[in-house]
C-alpha cells in the first residue's frame, strides 16, 4: 500500500506547491499584534485546507493564538499519533532585504522563498501531503491527532495550558514533529537530545544614584566592577562551569554517541569562517569536539550586560547599577529548578555585602533525551530511507523546543523530531527558503513514517 | 591700606549682587551650540565689566569659545599673578526640578540661586569684587593677568593651544583658581593636590554577529563572559589595582598628612546615607581611610559596560561584541603615559587569543600636587584668616581639573586653588547656588590673598 502511496505523492508535486503557496501568503506573524487578524485567518485557512483531506478540524481558542486541532477517525488496535506544528513565523524584517517578497512565495534555483518556507509551514505541508495520499489509498494507518498552534515564535506561552486542559482529546502513544533540520544536504538526520535552558536576570545596586568618578572613586563600590568579578568566577580555566554541583547529574556521552559524531563531515575552518572567525578562535570546554560542546555539554552564557555610561566619549562616573542576563543550556538529566537554585546560590555566596544583588525574569525548560535505539527511532530511520534514500544520521541539537518537554510532562510522551529542514535555509533571516527536493523527500518521508509507525507493538 | 579695602568690601555688597546677577542671568552654556550667541555675549559683558573695573580686557579667539584676557598695569619689582575662571556653566536640566528659574536668579535663605553660582560665575565675582575695591585704594598690589576661559564644563579642549600660543602675554610667577569648595560650613579649605585622570575604552569582539546561544552555545567564545574574566583581573583581594608596576611611582601618605586629615570633622554614617547607602556598605583599598581613598590613592573604575540584548526579558544571544569604558584616577607622582601603557599591555596580555581586543579613546590628565609648607599656601591661609575668621584646613581633592596640570606644563607655574564653594552648593545639579556669605568672606579672603601674595619674594 505505502508504494501507492509514494506514487501518488511523485505525481502529484504540482498540486502540493499550489496549496503551500496559498499557505505561505497569510502573513501570520505572531510577534506583532498588527497582523492579529493574519493569525486567525491562518488558523481558519489550515482548518479548512485539512478537512478538505478527510478530517475531523477545527481552531480552538487559547489565552493568545488559537490552536488548530484535528483528527482522523481513530480506531481501536492502533497507535495513536500526535503531530505537532505551528502555523506562525516570524517577521519578515528587514524586507530590504528579501530578493522576492516575504509573503509572494516565488519558485526559484529549486526551492520556494517565503517567510515561513522551513519554518515551519513547509514541513507542516509535507505531513499534509502524506496525509492526503493515504487518504486515497483508504485512509492513514493510524490515529492521528494533529496540534498546529500559532505561538511558537513568541515561546508558545499558551501551549501548557491548552494541553493540560485538553489532554484527552491530545492522548496519544507517541507524538512527532518536523521542526528541525537534515544536518546537511543528502545528510538527513533525526535529532534524539535537545539542551534545556535556564534563563535569569542579576542586577547589583550600589549607591542610589551615579556617582562622580573623582570625587568618590575608590571609597565606594563600584557595581560594574564587582558584576566583572562575580560574573568571572562562573568558569574554571578548563571552561567548565564553576557552580557547585552543576554537573553532578550530567549523562555522560557515551562512546558509541561520541564515535558516531565523530564520522559527521564537519570543517573546523568553514564553521569558523563561516561567523567570521579563524579555527583558532572557537573554544569551549577541554576535552570535547565542537559537535560536543554543543550537543551535550551544559553552557553558562552571558546574553546581555548593562551599567552605567555607554554614549559616545567619556563620562567618568561610577554607576549605580550594574545588570546581566544569563543562560544556562542543560543537558540530560540535568533538573532546571536544581540548577537555578545552585546558580543562584552561587551568586550570592559570592557577592560582596557591599552591593545588593537581585535576581529576577528566572525561566526555565528541561533538557530532552530519547532512546536511540528504541522503535520509534528505528520507525523514523527507515522512513527517511524511504524518503531521502539515504540513512539519517543519530544528532542531538544545541536548542531548545520549549513544546518537547511540554508534551513530555503534560502528556507522558517521547516526541520524535523528523525534520526536513536544511541548515542554510536562513530561518528567521531574509530570503528564507525550503527546497522543493526536501519538500518532496520529506513528504516522502512523513508517508513511510506513519506506515512504520502503525507497525509498533509498543511504545513504552 | 588692606583694611581700608576690607571696609570698602563691607560697605559694597549690595552693589556687588546686582552686576553678579546680570552675570548670571546670560545662559552660557558651552555643551549646547544653541547658546553660542549667549556664550559670546557672555564673554563680552565680563569683558567689559572688567575693563570698568581699570583693567585692560579682550575677547580672545580659541579654536572654540572665545577667552576673556584681561590685566591691570603691570610694574616692575611685583609678582605677577594669573588668574584662572570660567563663565561658562553647566546646563540647566532639568528644568522643572528648579524652585526659580536657571537664569533668573533669585535671593533666598541667605544664598544666591541660579545655574552657575558657584561653579563659577560666583567665584570669579568674588575676585572681580576684590580687584574693585583694590582700584579705589590706589589698585591692586600684585601684576595682575586674568584668563577667563569659556570651555571648561566641555573639557576646556581649546585652551591648551591657546596658552602655548600666548605664553608670553600669560607669563606669571603663580597662579591663582577659584572653583573649588571649603571643606564644610565654616571651615575653609585650600585643595593642595588633585588626582588625575587616565580613561580608555575597550571593546572585545568575536563572532562576526550575535548568535543563538542553543545552536553555537559552548563552542565558541562568548565576549560578554570574556570582558567580565578580563576586568575581574584588575583589583585584587585587598581593593588594590592589579596591574604591574601600578604603584611604582605613588607618593605614600606622609604621617603628617594622615593626622591632618584624621581631625577633619568626618561621618561615615551620614555620607553614605548621602548615597543611599549604609556605612557598611562603604570600601575600597585595605588600609586606608574614606578620605585617604579619595584624595590620595589612585582608583580603577569602570564607568559603563555594555554587550548583548539589554532590552525586557530573554533573548538568548552570544554577543557579537563586549565593551567597556575604564578611568584610573592618578596620584602624584604617577604618570598618566606610563599608566595607560601598563594597564593597556595588562589588558593585551590577560586577553585570550579567541576574541579581538580593541583600546579606543584614551585621553589622560596628570595628578597635581603643590608643596603644602610653600609661602604661597601660607600666604593663602593668612588671607582665609583674614576673610573667614577661620584657619583653612589643607586638604586634597579627588577629582580632575584639566587646566591646573596644564599651566604647570605650559607655563611652569602651580595654581593655588583657593575655593569658596560649599559641598551642598549642587553645582551641575537643579537648584545651584552660592551662599551669600561665602561671596563676601571670599571676596575679603580675594582681597587679602593679592595682598599676602605680594609680599612672597621667590615664588621658586
Amino acid at each position: 500500500m505505502l508504494d501507492n502511496v509514494l506514487q501518488t505523492i511523485d505525481d502529484g508535486s504540482e498540486q502540493s506547491l499550489d496549496g503551500l503557496k496559498e499557505f505561505l501568503r497569510i502573513p501570520s506573524v505572531s510577534t506583532d499584534d498588527h497582523y492579529a487578524a493574519d493569525i486567525r485567518r491562518c488558523a481558519d485557512w489550515l482548518s479548512g485546507t485539512i478537512r478538505k483531506l478527510g478530517l475531523e478540524s477545527q481552531v480552538l481558542p487559547t489565552a493568545g493564538h488559537p490552536v488548530v486541532v484535528a483528527r482522523n477517525e481513530h480506531k481501536p488496535g492502533r497507535p495513536t499519533v500526535l503531530f505537532y506544528g505551528h502555523y506562525d513565523v516570524q517577521p519578515p524584517d528587514p524586507f530590504d532585504q528579501w530578493t522576492t517578497p516575504p509573503f509572494e512565495p516565488a519558485i526559484r534555483d529549486g526551492a520556494i522563498y517565503a517567510r515561513g518556507a522551513a519554518d515551519d509551514k513547509g514541513q507542516v505541508w509535507a505531513h499534509l501531503q502524506a496525509i492526503r495520499a493515504w487518504q486515497r489509498h483508504g485512509g492513514l494507518p493510524v490515529n492521528l491527532t494533529m496540534l498546529i498552534e500559532g505561538e511558537e515564535e513568541i515561546g508558545s506561552g499558551s501551549l501548557p495550558s491548552f494541553i493540560e486542559s485538553h489532554r484527552q482529546m491530545l492522548h496519544a502513544d507517541l507524538a512527532i514533529a518536523s521542526d528541525t533540520n537534515q544536518y546537511a544536504r543528502g545528510l538527513p538526520a533525526i535529532s534524539y537530545g535537545l539542551r534545556g535552558i535556564v534563563f535569569l536576570e542579576i542586577t547589583l545596586t550600589g549607591p542610589s544614584h551615579d556617582l562622580h568618578s573623582g570625587i568618590y572613586g575608590g571609597s565606594v563600590p563600584n557595581v560594574a566592577n564587582v558584576l566583572t568579578e562575580l560574573l568571572a568566577t562562573l568558569h574554571d580555566k578548563q571552561g567548565r562551569v564553576a557552580v557547585e554541583g552543576f554537573y553532578d547529574d550530567v549523562l555522560p556521552l557515551t562512546d558509541a554517541e561520541r564515535q558516531m559524531w565523530r564520522k559527521l563531515p564537519f570543517d573546523e575552518n568553514r564553521f569558523a569562517a563561516e561567523l567570521g572567525m579563524s579555527s583558532s578562535q572557537l573554544g569551549g570546554e577541554t576535552g570535547y569536539s565542537t559537535l560536543e560542546r554543543q550537543w551535550a555539554r551544559p553552557t553558562c552564557d552571558i546574553n546581555g550586560m548593562t551599567s552605567g555610561y555607554q554614549g559616545p566619549g567619556a563620562k567618568t562616573i561610577i554607576p549605580a547599577t550594574a545588570s546581566a542576563k544569563l543562560s544556562m543550556r542543560l543537558v540530560p538529566s540535568q533538573d532546571p529548578a536544581t540548577i537555578a537554585r545552585k546558580v543562584e546560590q552561587a551568586l550570592r555566596r559570592r557577592c560582596p555585602d557591599t552591593v545588593k544583588m537581585e535576581v529576577s525574569g528566572v525561566t526555565w525548560s528541561p533538557p530532552i533525551l530519547i532512546p536511540h535505539d528504541g522503535a520509534p527511532i528505528r520507525a523514523a530511520t527507515d522512513a527517511y530511507k524511504v524518503g531521502f534514500n539515504a540513512t539519517p544520521t543519530l544528532i542531538r541539537c544545541g536548542g531548545t523546543l520549549h513544546v518537547v518537554p511540554q508534551i513530555k510532562s503534560l502528556l507522558g510522551i517521547d516526541t520524535l523530531l523528523v525534520g526536513f529542514g536544511l541548515p542554510d535555509d536562513r530561518v528567521h533571516s531574509p530570503n528564507e527558503k525550503f527546497d522543493l527536493d526536501a519538500l518532496h523527500c520529506g513528504t516522502r518521508t512523513a508517508a513511510a513514517l506513519y506506515q512504520n509507525l502503525a507497525g509498533i507493538d509498543s511504545f513504552k
